[in-house]
């Protein structure tokens, strides 16, 4: 059966990007910074059709992983390009390029109607009627793959809260953010005893990579 | 040359404390949880002259950072026991009982001026004048031992923005508490840059124990 897994990275600090997000920096001051750890990665610039990068156990467990995953949800900023002025340009295109690294069906959740786009390899279905109806269309599509809620915050929040999340994969980076959009912003007390730490995956940044699965009712 | 170690537990939602705290709950509503690991230790145990607990590998990387310490910096709080509606009692004995288990220094951040006191094998003495006094105080008393800044987060804020730590160790415990008192409260932005992750401590227990090291400048 397809599992659920709500997937990030965020800061040393628990932001998942930075304070004052602009064209600039679209993930907020510094916010790139708890990504550089993928982007160094041979199997990340594989999905984005690049050369190079390393070939390291982090690597290897970000390809296990994405092997296993069939479907991506994620809200509607993360399609956009971050929080920022232009977040209210319901039309945008995002910022996936003309080839997004999906290459499998991208449900977004978002309040603004929109026709279902292919960009590449990458089919991206604008779901209007909340996270279940996602989620529903998304165990439709994903066979026994895996789900992944890629984020943001928010759309992960509403997840966990719902009780919907079998499995929680944080990449936590060695950086501060200082403020900005907390993964965790108070609201989490009612998952405590939901979740046990399973497995740590080695890393060569200095980033921790924790898996949480959810215990057995 | 003694370094100076940051140490504390957190939970996954980077609180050190939960919200709310009482009599009956001073570190607040399921705070206790983020100590669970450490109570669970052969070698927190004995420290405390009590039979049994598990010796994992975490039980010895506890011992063998305790065994490099000299000395011990924490704020009044930790020393009265968390916060609550008796944190105006500036004269309360502590929570650590007849016989504390540091076995060595301890000096105690605190507004109010108070004699040095003698609990067992531990000396508590109360600096009012800050936290670069009380490293002093702190250093001169540790020779080449490693000094601690034990919490709580207030304590370790301070010694952070101020520049003086040398390691960050968190141990991060697979629970949320939903509020309360966070390690990084917004105020972190300056410390990017300035620590790597350079170890991570095999558990049993689903914490997570990594510890930052301040990059050479």
């Amino acid at each position: 059966m397809s599992k659920v897994i709500a997937e990030i990275s965020m800061s040393l600090d628990g932001c998942v990007a930075g304070p004052d997000p602009s064209m600039e920096e679209p993930l907020g001051v510094g916010g790139e910074q708890v990504h550089e750890w993928v982007v160094a990665t041979s199997s990340w610039r594989d999905a984005h059709g690049q050369q190079g990068g390393e070939a390291t156990p982090e690597s290897d467990m970000l390809a296990e992983v994405n092997d296993g995953i069939g479907v991506t949800i994620m809200g509607r900023k993360m399609f956009s390009g971050g929080s920022g002025p232009w977040e209210d340009d319901t039309n945008a295109d995002g910022w996936w390029g003309p080839e997004p690294p999906f290459r499998h069906p991208v449900f977004v959740l978002t309040h603004h109607e929109r026709e279902t786009t292919l960009m590449g390899e990458t089919t991206f279905t604008f779901v209007t009627d909340g996270i279940e109806s996602a989620l529903e269309q998304a165990r439709a599509a994903a066979g026994d793959s895996n789900i992944r809620v890629a984020g943001g915050a928010e759309a992960i929040q509403q997840y966990l809260a719902a009780g919907l999340v079998d499995e929680l994969l944080l990449h936590t980076a060695p950086v501060f953010l200082g403020g900005g959009r907390r993964l965790f912003d108070g609201a989490a007390a009612d998952l405590t005893g939901k979740f046990e730490g399973t497995r740590i995956v080695d890393s060569t940044t200095g980033v921790i990579h924790a898996s949480y699965k959810v215990k057995d009712a």
